[in-house]
């Protein structure tokens, strides 16, 4: 329990139980750390461990102590080092906020974006270890599957589909097989993306001006909306700073056009929910989620900007219907908690497993 | 005729006419520089001006005088001050090679990319004129305009079509208008490109791996290609350096699959042939170039690496093809010099336009 950056655990010295804090993990049951780490933001919640009970029914709300908020942890687009103190300090900070020490956390469970790859995983449960006492369950995923956890209430199994400004397809079985589709950005087709969305908006506009494409409501909608005056201006917004998430803004437009009668719009749409459908196909086909007839009952947990969309042209009610034309058993959620809940809540499930099979 | 960087032209002190040099413009006629100035290199070519006759037939092969080379000179990608360096250093060194000086130069023509609005030309031309003596003829264009040149021999007429990293195609009628189609960039649907090319054959992997595409033998052909053990590593190679031109490299195993019966790969390369051939009827529709019967003949240059490909799969035959089921006289060029030479053909022709107009 060795750290170079010591001066962030200093608050554990003015920590006592008179305050209200939690100290002591054996006294009360202690606490665990659910994280949800992505490349916008990083949040970090602190929940008392409930009761383990045979029927494990959760309450409702969620007993939250506290929440913190920092920016990206994506060791891909921050560097090791970035992603590593961001994700410290904004644990340390819910600890604080909770007014808990270390020695009264149970478990933690991070979901990370760009973590891909057990050796990724691996690397961060060292460097985890170092930081909280030997007693401390330490889980380190995906940060999909946190967000299929908040949907599941922590149960690893289903699929979750996230469509925010990229998307990604992430499936578990009931005994621990995983696969993934899309998550590739967009130089890999992840067409279904508030990007990829975009991306084709863009693309219209340009080929109509070219008079490759037909006309469509999206140049004007497009234009007034960045403040340019002719669709040759795009080429020089989009390049200034080819962000992703700057460009998955203009999906909102997209809708309007399309809920107005727009064919082009309605047809990028279209073919986003043709495209997100087929990640999950994917997965649920490679795991045998619907069982070997195909007929058995799986979740799917629906996460995202653009599966969230509650219009009146209503991306994700659209790929659930065309998931269910597939699988009609297939059981959609949208989720009442948010990914670092559900990071927690599947803490809280692996050590209500571990629990189990000791007594 | 002031310049910040005066020492560039220092050579010019020690030129004089015994040496073999091209002093005045008058004496001999003098040179034209012609420069191509690309994302990925400059070109500039120093050529004796030719005599002007009333059949303008040219010499074969054209009397280059020197040549030199130099880096980006797209103000979008170094900025304006580098790009300028370049240019200017680019020019110089091709007269010190040529042992001529500024005074014998009668015109100077640059085709550069990312000169897209007047406004870009104008600058560059305001630019030039602080560098030349006041009777030099100056002249900028997009560096689609000079190869269009190089096919054409300085004549603006017809269209050029462009796939190398990314595609363009560019017009013009013989009475001065112009148009452009594609030209965007892999964000803006410039599906025909290299780039566009290889991005879909690095997506077809990824689907092929994540269960949402058939099988194809692009994996294997990449996979070996970049030393990868799985498809999973290509969202770290693609993203580790997303440059256009690395990305675009790929064009060749696309064909080569493509040959040896890949149905994905060649489906890549057929969509490709339909996107580069609507290019040039996006321009041609635009400018009425097949005359008003749709029956006109009129010139088509065609360059970069992607139509030159010299395989059995000829992607630059099928385009051709594919052009002239609309239009059957549509005249196919692939030019015999280079677009640097293009441009210093287009001064000549306009400065032959020009004398021919006073005389």
């Amino acid at each position: 329990m060795k750290h170079k950056n010591g001066e962030i655990w200093e608050f554990e010295n003015n920590v006592n139980n008179t305050t209200g804090g939690v100290e002591d993990a054996h006294s009360d049951g202690g606490v665990i750390l659910g994280l949800d780490g992505g490349t916008t933001s990083t949040i970090c919640i602190c929940m008392r461990v409930l009761p383990f009970s045979s029927s494990s029914k959760l309450p409702d709300p969620i007993p939250i102590l506290a929440r913190a908020v920092a920016g990206c942890s994506n060791h891909n687009s921050v560097g090791e080092a970035a992603a590593r103190d961001t994700l410290e300090q904004v644990m340390a900070e819910t600890l604080v906020k909770a007014g808990a020490k270390r020695s009264a956390v149970r478990a933690v469970c991070l979901g990370v974006s760009g973590v891909n790859h057990p050796t990724d995983q691996e690397r961060i449960l060292n460097w985890l270890r170092d930081i909280f006492p030997s007693h401390v369950k330490l889980y380190v995923h995906n940060d999909a599957v946190a967000a299929l956890a908040s949907g599941t209430y922590g149960k690893l199994h289903g699929c979750v589909l996230i469509a925010g400004t990229g998307c990604i397809a992430y499936g578990f079985t009931e005994d621990g097989q995983e696969a993934r589709a899309a998550g590739a950005g967009p130089v890999l087709g992840d067409w279904g993306s508030g990007y990829g969305i975009s991306a084709q908006a863009l693309t219209a506009v340009i080929r109509a001006n070219d008079g490759r494409g037909p006309q469509t409501m999206l140049t004007n909608s497009i234009l007034q909306s960045l403040g340019l005056s002719s669709p040759d201006e795009l080429i020089g917004w989009t390049y200034a700073d080819p962000s992703w998430a700057r460009i998955a803004t203009l999906v909102p437009l997209v809708v309007s056009c399309a809920e107005a009668g727009d064919q082009i719009a309605n047809r990028i749409l279209d073919d986003a929910v043709q495209e997100l459908a087929l990640d999950v196909k994917a997965v649920v086909e490679r795991l045998g989620l619907s069982g070997p007839d195909g007929n058995g009952s799986f979740p799917v947990v629906m996460v995202g900007g653009v599966l969230e969309a509650n219009k009146k042209w209503d991306i994700g009610k659209e790929v659930t219907a065309c998931i269910q034309k597939t699988y009609p058993k297939a059981s959609p959620i949208r989720p009442k908690v948010e990914p670092a809940v559900g990071a927690a809540l599947l803490a809280w499930n692996s050590l209500m497993k571990e629990t189990s099979k000791l007594s």
